[in-house]
């Protein structure tokens, strides 16, 4: 794999300068051959590719920007999927229809998440399958969310070999390595559960430092989640957690806050997309930071170097479950440190969860289940009943409810509920 | 084993005349040589054991009361349990408190279970330890609620044989038949979950008649859910699911009652004491039905009867899981058929839970194995935690109100937390 | 299911007899309507049908006889399936071609077992898809052996609702209860395993007997394995277990004999033959008895009762793993309690194999599960794979020569190996 | 973890010096402060010792040499075990022995590792609690044979942190990158089993080369094993599996031979300790390669490495199981590639074992478990049981006569039985 090429479906997205940017900055122990950029809008390809054209400089990296899946997935090595189906559009109502029932709206948690995922499985299974095609060989990394249950979605009705990724993980890596003192790779963390709902104990130098790092009120999850709930839980969660752990609070700041997420973030990105033009911006701007998905391209870049070198080296990413953690289906997706080399993703033996996190990994997990049949089949009920089982709804009168609201609104993406 | 020797720990309970009105109807088929009843109050084993022994009439049945444990356990080959630490007292507050947090108030779901089972998971720890020592070989019949719990904290602290019984299950099996116009014994129930918390097909015939019965709106759990809802689940599920599929009507119902289900019963209770203290009166009164606990005695006696007679018949109790239900911890105790002989309690092997009630049952489980934990060690982080994981506790917030709540208004029965 | 039909595959066995005889004289309990006996042979047909028609007498039981396998299946309620394909020839020479390469031969074990099920699994898999056609509600009680393995083989490859039977459960509590004095429904087996690779705990009014079963020698099993082996193992044998136990001896046996079992019982079955012919003969001959399937009728007529009419009681069959024995893959068949009624047969939880017992159990069934491969695959290597494994094989070499003696032998009824 | 002390037990072996080179080798990379050899012969300390403290010439590494197990295990960062209870003779007679009775005699695998592992445990369980008691933070490196049995007794028995070792792994590791003509560390091997009885696909690039190895004939196992059965099994296998696949050829072999490996063995180790004895030797001689143990130094000091600074790559070693192989116990140890850093070992999850290894692992573990059991209690049922499961071994009678004859040879070393 000596030339690798690359698509990016998605590859307008505002977030792929940050994710050339990764690739630029690993060239020389990772030489690409050719960047592919694929998306349904010609004017993103237009305005985003010209910023990575600038970006690319003299590097010997072709790019190529496409509307068509076919061109980019055939002969590419690695697919990064990065798609928002309806955008952030959708998304804004997303996080707006769950606060009518009061019930906390969220990208990926909850009924948000369960709306969004509803619009995506069918159109990544699309994705999955032209690689089934065109592409068999090729690895599919995945960073479209809800990018746990997406990945199970693939891994369950098609071939792919496709790994999810998040940048969860090395954010709580850093944080912890940066309050510790210690360099980021000397913070080991066993770490165990799903995408965007996980726990960690925190080592350094094989011994547990986790007492010490909730004690002191660690900076990740700091102000995240009470000091005193840390203590009795004993790990470092995913910020995540706290949509679970302070719901109430978080629906109060929601329902007094003057935009959801997604509304702000549409300011943003027609902010991002104005200095993308500027025919002299060569690099990654600042404001990028603020899109969220920091350290998203050092993910995906040291993934792909440990599959394309077989460095067999330890990622935590979204993966087959087998029997690492014994408490959940072996046909699920889980996110957990795995073994990266040229033949995937070896999760480790995670061993069962302790009883604090058992049943909310278990149920989110049964939820997400239910949610990809719900995609695939078009079941109204298996729908609402995947709505019912999510923790964060509170009866079926409020699953029914969401239902009826999230199918009238997505109408236009949900064409698998006639 | 032809003399049986029975002892009832709870002997002074109101419940009692229907316990022996169970003993009365077997005894042809079960003859029983001594009832021993033992309560902490004399004036109830006054007023209760002079009506039992004028239902006894002339059936050489010998009544012994007592308000020594070790003389009502010496020499018994079962002891049943049906004790209520605290009293109804208690569990008004049980019931009330929970509601202050927008929380519905139950008996042995949710807050209000959780506090009754620390109240009672150190007793009942003391009757199994003093079997132990007094009646090595005799079996623990627990109807002690939350009886699930309770059987799976004795089954994890001490070696006594405990199985745990509810009557939910006839009463399933009850109303059924007679919805399904067929003998009771026809209708079989594929039932798993836990105590209060429970799903079945029903098979009549070896034929999946569970359809049926949910379309029409089936009696016991009818009126309780929504027939939206069942049909979705597919499975007859335990009335006791009303309290997480609707949690939101029953507050409103109980916010607007003008008195707690315990309140109400301290009102039977009065009337009943009234009722049982008129030396004419020679059998169970009417009014004892309202009170609960239809078919307690048949359970109860059906029980013994198995284990006396080694009858190796199925009857669904709470018995160590095993591999029955793989998705829970094999240490637990679930409610699920179980063959029954001299030999004890034999769970048949139940299968994966399906998606729609995994969660909550895995949920629930973990709950109550932290709750366990927590009354044993007197750990307020367990138990602050255990509430939280609850899935009608919505936030740590409302798990930390509730717990400090409990914890005052409880004191003089929790001794474990200082 | 009140005229309850039953065809007989493999009707014109002399074993028929001894199933008629258990439904006249269960007639009382389980009327049947009509008994069809189809085989191949009409021969055997003539002799066997008329003795049968002769022993039903006045009954009220139609008799039908066909060679139509399609004419037999149709219509009826339950088949049981007692066919041996190759007849006793073939089985001569699953007993003879072991015995040169000092490996013992055996009708089901080792082998000449390994020969046997090739040559039955895909007449059996027909059988089944014949129901799967033509009587898709219908019941298979399978008898034909390898008895676990034809039946692990039907419930892998089709949807057929199988039930394995063997006469070893019922002859072991027979002979326990005669040699502890006490009636046999009072001998509780906690048996484990799988068919003719089975171990039980005795117990009697729920106690363990099973040491002073094991240290007075017991009967079933004594004198088959030695006595010490028996305290060593401290679990009751099913006789087969003498194969593993002590095969040297049974070598040297098998070689100084002057026939080999089946040889013996083509002279058997001459004169068996020759009885039936007799038309004063209205009973099933005592000669029979030499016959082996002791009791046969009994566990058939028992398990079709229970089938029929809902029993629920607990039968030792064999029966789909699930989770009852957590050690064996889920998929495959064992041999268990498990409780009976219309809706099949449940396993109960039988619990991890303790070590003494554990490998040659899961050992045999893997070897079970690649025989079953390959006589559905054809494939060679796993044929020499499948007996390799089999622990009374000692080496490849043997494995190697075996197979090729075995495909040489039985090639007219090994058509998938071309 | 800057200034590390090493202290092997059975610092006197002839193989230190092999051990020594491999610290030398990588000093640059891994410094070591203080080297202790402690041995139960003062004659071996000595000639071994000088050779050694010859070897380290300049290095400024302290070596100690000591007969007191305490001083050598405090301080110590890792405790490395080599020991050979009995010595060579003992050896001699474990291959001799079985020989009587037509079972192969082996070092470590059938009855020759039995009688080895029952005079090993208890030694290896007194090194194992002096470790809790002198220095409960260190690592146990466990070469000591048979390994993983030993290593499953100390995780069984003690709380000391212990991995063991086998330089088989990286031996097929090496003679695959030969024949495949790469360099090593482009081959992934994924290997499941036991310590001298697992299996291995072999992937380089991620691509699953085993066929084309097999189908060579591949070298380490080449000769060992017959092509043909290579091809049917589609795994390479650790070249003990041809202890069990040949045996009869091994045990052939044996009887033919002049010696046995021991007495072949005590040649060389005469030989070996005159060479070591020349004051101008200061260097491991060629000799001690014929003595096995080729890269044992390598495995070790890499593993020390990986541990000490915390480098979490992947080896194959003898780890608690968990649920990596979830066929075998969890309490069990496996030999599978696990991640390697400063907390320890953890295995990868590795999957179901396919049918053509699931009853060969199953009954050796199994066969293990009892071994260590009958070590540990001193039974002689258990003895004689553990023997009797053991593939190898043909019958009870073998089992019997086997027993007896280990017990009377080695009665000196096995005090646990009386």
């Amino acid at each position: 794999m000596d030339a690798l090429k690359v698509a990016v479906i998605g590859g307008g997205s505002t977030y792929t300068p940050e994710l050339i940017e990764g690739f630029i900055r690993y060239y020389d122990e990772l030489p690409i051959e050719q960047i592919t950029l694929m998306d349904i809008s010609t004017d993103r390809l237009k305005v985003v590719g010209d910023l990575v054209q600038r970006m690319l400089g003299d590097l010997s990296i072709k790019l190529v920007r496409t509307t068509d899946r076919r061109e980019a997935i055939e002969g590419a090595h690695f697919v990064l999927s990065q798609i928002r189906v309806g955008g952030l559009a959708a998304r804004a109502l997303d996080e707006q229809i769950p606060l009518k029932y009061g019930v906390l709206g969220q990208e990926t948690t909850g009924p948000g998440g369960f709306a969004k995922a509803l619009r995506t499985v069918p159109v990544m299974l699309d994705v999955a399958r032209d690689m089934t095609r065109y592409a068999p060989d090729a690895w599919l990394i995945n960073f479209t969310n809800p990018a746990g249950l997406i990945t199970e979605a693939i891994l369950r009705h098609t071939d792919v070999k496709a790994i999810g990724l998040c940048n969860v993980p090395i954010n709580m890596q850093l944080s912890m390595a940066k309050f510790l003192n210690v360099p980021p790779e000397q913070v080991e963390l066993q770490y165990v559960g799903l995408n965007h709902l996980s726990w960690a104990r925190v080592l350094v130098g094989g011994r547990d430092v986790t007492g010490k790092v909730l004690e002191t009120h660690w900076g990740s999850s700091g102000g995240h989640v009470d000091a005193d709930f840390l203590r009795a839980l004993g790990m470092a969660p995913n910020y995540y957690l706290r949509y679970f752990v302070h719901p109430d609070r978080v629906l109060r700041e929601q329902l007094t806050a003057e935009e959801t997420r997604a509304e702000y973030l549409q300011g943003v990105e027609a902010e991002l997309l104005k200095l993308y033009a500027d025919p002299d911006l060569k690099e990654k701007p600042k404001l990028l930071e603020t899109r969220g998905g920091a350290h998203y391209s050092t993910v995906a870049v040291r993934l792909i170097r440990a599959i394309a070198q077989d460095r067999r080296e330890v990622h935590i990413v979204n993966v087959h479950n087998g029997h690492s953690i014994p408490d959940l289906p072996p046909d699920s997706v889980v996110e957990v440190p795995a073994v990266i080399g040229s033949s995937g993703a070896h999760p480790l033996d995670s061993g069962h969860l302790p009883p604090a996190i058992r049943g909310l990994a278990v149920a989110v997990k049964a939820y997400e289940e239910m949610t990809i049949e719900a995609a695939v089949t078009g079941s109204e009920d298996t729908a609402k009943m995947a709505l019912f089982i999510h923790p964060l709804v509170p009866s079926w009168e409020t699953a029914t409810a969401l239902w009826n609201d999230i199918k009238a609104a997505h109408q236009a993406y949900l064409p698998q509920f006639k």
